[in-house]
Order: structure tokens, then sequence, then C-alpha cells
């Protein structure tokens, strides 16, 4: 008799090493443009899924939340932090793991690092929209904030809306030389910017992602010009915003789920029956996107449940005779389930 | 440059093969009561937990959960399904997993199995309580239901209460042997029941846990005499009960958290104002226990994120310095934490 467990047993596992091998294994843009075509497929069978708010356990320092959602065959759910003063002690602002389990049966299928894959999934679902929302020929980006975000938010606008420029700005310069450095020879020409309004320039596309966890005014109402799009993914928390009200009442707004958005968004400054677009509507083409090219857009976007689910999708298909997982004993699987004590006894020394 | 992650970025991880070798490392016995204190520990501090009801995904085949909670300093949940129809397929019913986390930076600090460790925290849970609520001398139990739970709360009840004589019935002969046999040489005399009135022969306490997802009535309200405790847990989700309402009309009744317990215990078939006590209000004096050798007490228990928060503190607390864990690279630990992108770039091949 063998005490090794069975298959049943075993949850594939991809470590953060074994993720970012992955990533180099698949190339980074085509796995963003992957990415985006998993989470503009699920956008666009939005009404299958089990939608609940993030349940979130806040504390002073930060907040620790799980988001599942499940499609009626797959369940999943995304475990995730927020912890500003974390970059003081060496520690990520964000950290985050991510499982998928069968419906049918409640067994795990997948747990999976989601520090990497949030960083790339945020992007992904950023591009997709844009790909919808931004003006014919947008290929300018002005990237306000060079934190962990903005190298992915750059090169998966590359990837899905053809982008040629991108301009960063920082309040750290520190880290918009950071950010420069790692975009150079990626097929982008990159410029470092003074500050925010040096950015703006020329820009079709306007990304605001940085930290605070504050209400902030990071695009003031006179900052921004007519036919832009505003990829705005900064605030994401309650208290936590980065626009000016003006910039929003003169902006068609684009949310993904509007239950979790008045809370947590740019909109949270808003009245809560202000009109917005949910955008597996535009998808699907319940509801109309860009209508001129004089028009802001802009996509309050606060991350969902569903874009993990997508990006894990993405993952447990694409781990399939690769070396980049390990098999974890995660389950028990007794021989006969209902002698759990039996399995234990058997494995005494 | 190494690219091997700090010690910042591991989570330790216990699998269903180091738990198991940690129990029996530990002892059985020695580890339920251990739990047992742990859990009491919690239960007397109660006050200072973030309690939620636990959110669950239900669906035709099972239920899928997530039980969150934290203490201030110290935040946990666990993942947990139940799917009634996995037993035919030869899957269990119930499987588990947990994770500790600090509420200060977010970062988890343990992932553990909990399939194994649910069982031993559920009958340490029982064990403690019926230590406080059943008849002084209580030395004999019938055990209702003889599935993977019944060992466990056996050995937890010698173990805690003193018990010396357990009286198995299950609707499954073959069920009632397996647990006949597994409890043999462990020091309590055992005697297989062909009925459920058998089973009550002689006993002080009276533990029900089958399996059925529905309104049952295992005990009947002739089958209970007064002087007994009745430790209820296999009724623990909406539709799914096990005992008489009028055996519940007899009994003082004991409860987790009654806000879920309502939704999802025995006194779901009672009015919604029907008075219960909470187990903690009795642990910290608060509120009397069992007050009459007559009485009937009923701890309806459904299981509390609590329970497995202190399970998991226990596990953390014992792992040290043994060989029963691995490292898991789950975290994202780049030099900078603004610099993701560059931790990834620097992992290419």
């Amino acid at each position: 008799m063998t005490l090794a467990p069975s298959d049943k047993a075993l949850v594939p596992f991809v470590s953060v090493d074994n993720m970012m091998k992955l990533v180099h294994h698949i190339g980074i843009e085509p796995m963003l443009a992957g990415l985006a075509d998993y989470i503009e497929a699920d956008f666009r069978r939005w009404s299958l899924f089990d939608k609940t708010p993030r349940i979130a356990s806040h504390s002073e320092e930060g907040v620790i939340e799980l988001m599942p959602t499940s499609d009626g065959e797959v369940y999943g759910f995304k475990y995730v932090n927020g912890h500003p003063k974390n970059t003081k002690a060496g520690l990520q602002t964000v950290t985050a793991f991510g499982l998928l389990a069968n419906v049918g049966n409640g067994y795990p299928v997948l747990l999976s690092e989601m520090t990497v894959l949030t960083a790339l999934r945020t992007a992904a679902t950023s591009a997709m929209v844009a790909k919808h929302l931004a003006p014919k020929g947008a290929d300018t980006m002005a990237m306000i904030g060079a934190g962990a975000q903005s190298e992915f938010q750059s090169l998966a606008m590359k990837a899905l809306v053809g982008l040629k420029s991108v301009r960063l700005y920082d309040i750290d310069p520190a880290a918009t030389e950071k950010a420069a450095h790692n975009l150079t020879g990626m097929g982008l020409e990159v410029v470092a910017c003074q500050s925010p309004e040096a950015a703006m320039e020329g820009a079709q596309i306007i990304t605001t992602c940085t930290a605070d966890k504050q209400y902030a005014t990071i695009l003031t109402d006179n900052m921004v010009g007519n036919g832009v799009h505003i990829n705005a993914i900064g605030g994401d928390c309650p208290g936590k915003t980065e626009l000016a009200a003006g910039v929003l009442q003169r902006s068609t707004i684009f949310v993904e789920y509007p239950e979790q958005t008045r809370i947590e968004g740019e909109i949270q400054q808003l009245d809560p029956d202000h009109p917005v677009t949910e955008m597996w509507q535009v998808l699907s083409g319940e509801a109309p996107g860009r209508t001129s090219a004089e028009q802001i857009t802009l996509f309050d976007s606060v991350g969902f449940a569903i874009e993990d689910f997508s990006a894990l999708r993405y993952i447990r298909d694409h781990i399939g005779g690769t070396d980049y997982y390990m098999d974890l004993d995660l389950l028990a699987d007794p021989d006969d389930p209902r002698d759990l004590f039996g399995m234990l006894q058997r494995a005494a020394p």
C-alpha cells in the first residue's frame, strides 16, 4: 500500500518564480494580449457570474480582501492586501494569490501567486478597455505614477492599442527613472517628464496609478483636454481617489461593477445616481462606447474579481505541458472518504 | 545577484502528509487537548474578533465557503467545500485549507491543509464545550453517524471529558464497523449498535454527525431523556438539520455565533427570537452553563471561523523546529517594491 496522495488530492501550484518563467516562456506582450482575450471573453458573459463585492478586513495599516466569483462551473477567489506603508519597510504594497476550484465537487484545481499576475491582468484589462474606448489612432500615453504597475500598463497599451510613446511622471524622480530604464529597448518611445502637465502633452490616453491612501487630485480639471481616454486605476478603495470632480463631470464614465465602484472608485465623489456605463454592456453591444472624437471617456477601474478569475483561467490553460508548476498535497484523500481517521492512523511512523 | 526569494516572500506550507506527521509527532490526544486550549482561549477573548458570517457560494451540488476573521493582529481564513454527493465519486464531502496573515503588513505567514485539521478542531471544540456543559461524571457517549468525524469526536471526548465508552450507530453498518475498528486499542470501550435507540442506552453525551443535506430527524423527541448533553454538529447549513423540534424545545441551547447559527444550525427550525446562550459568555463567566443535573444542554454547533483561526495559530506555534512544513514562494519580493517589472525582467532566461 502506498501513502502517496492520488492525483485527486494534488493541486497545481504556480510560484512567483514559475510565474515569471511562464511569462518569459510565452512572452510578455503575447501574454498580456492573451490575458486581455480571456478577460474580454468573461466580460461578454458577465451576467453568468456570481458577483459579490469583495470582503474587506480593514485595519489602521491597510486592508486584506477576499474577492470570490463563480461562473457556475468554476469558482475562483483572490486574496489581496493593500498596505501603503509597506514600501518603507521594503515590502510590497500589494501582494496576492488566487485559487480556482471545481464548482461540481468543491475541489481546488489551481493555486497561484497573483502579485505578478495581478499586475499583468490589471494592465491587460486597462488596455482591453482602451482598445474599445480610446480615440482612433491613439498612440501616446501619459503615465502618471511610475510605480509597480507603470511598465505593465505601457506594454499592454503597446500590445493591444498600438501605443508608440509613453510619457512618464512620478512625484519621485527615482521612480520615473526606474520605469524609463525598465522600458528601454522594449519598442516604445519613453519620455521622462518633470511635471504631470508635461506628461500630458500630446497624449490621447492618460493613465493614473498612484498609491496614496487618501483623497488626492492627481488630475486637475484644467490639465485634461477634450478627446482623451482616461484610465484611472489608482483610486480603488474608500477614501482614495485621484481625479478632480470637475474631470469626472466632463467625462463619460465606464465602470466594471457599479455596486463596487461607487464605494471604491473615483465616482465615490459623485452623487450615487450619477450615470455610468458598465463596460460589459459596451463589449456585448448593449451600450455605446465612445460616440465622438471630442468626448472624454473615463474608465474608473477598481479591479474586479472576474478579471482575476479570467487570469487564473488563462494560467490553468497554459501551464499544461510546461514545468512551471508543482503539485501540492493540499487535500486529504483517503481511500474511503469516510475514513479520514484511518488514513491518519496508517500514516503513523 | 541571486534570484532566490528572501524569507519575506516565503510562506510556510503544511501539506496533508506533514499535518499527519505533526499529529503523530505531538500525539493525537495531546494535540486535541492543545487545540481545545487554543480554541477556549480565543472564545474567552471573543469580543476582540472581527466576526463576519461565512461567504458562501451555493450550487446544486454543494457549497464553497470562505470563512475569514481577525483578532486585530492576525488575520485568518478557511476555504471549505461541502458536497454531499462527493462520497459516491470517491471524493471527500468536505475538504479545506486555511491561511494566516499579518494584519500589519498583509503578508501571509502560514498556509495549511485543513481537511485533517478541521476534523481535529471540530472534535476539540465539541469536547471543550462538553467539558463545560456535560453532566458531572459523564463517561458514555452515543455517537450517531460514524463518518469521518466520529473517531476524532470520540478521542477528543476521551482526552478532555474523560469518556470511557462510545456507542456507535450509523445507518450504514459498514461505517459503524469502520469506526469501531479504527477505535480499537485506543483506550475506549467501543460498542457497535444496531439502532440509534440502542446507542443512546446509558449515554450522558449524545453526538449527532450525519451528512444528509436535508431536514432530517436523527433524534426524535422520545429518544432523548433528561440530564444529557447533546453535541449536534451535523446540521450546519440552511435546510440541513438533525434534531426534532421537540428536542430543541426541551433543551437549553448554546451556540457559537447566533447570527450564523440561526441560519445554519438546528435552531433554524425555531422562532428567530428563541433564547440561546453564546458559548463565549459561558466561558468568560457572563452567562451560566449547566444549572441542574436534569437539564438537557444542547450545543448547536455549525463551526465558526474563530475555531479555524485558533487551530491555525496552534499549527503555526508548533511547526517551528520541525520538518513538517515547506516554504512556498507565494509572494513576489522585488528588491525595490516598486520595481516588480524589473524583478520580472531579471528573471528572463
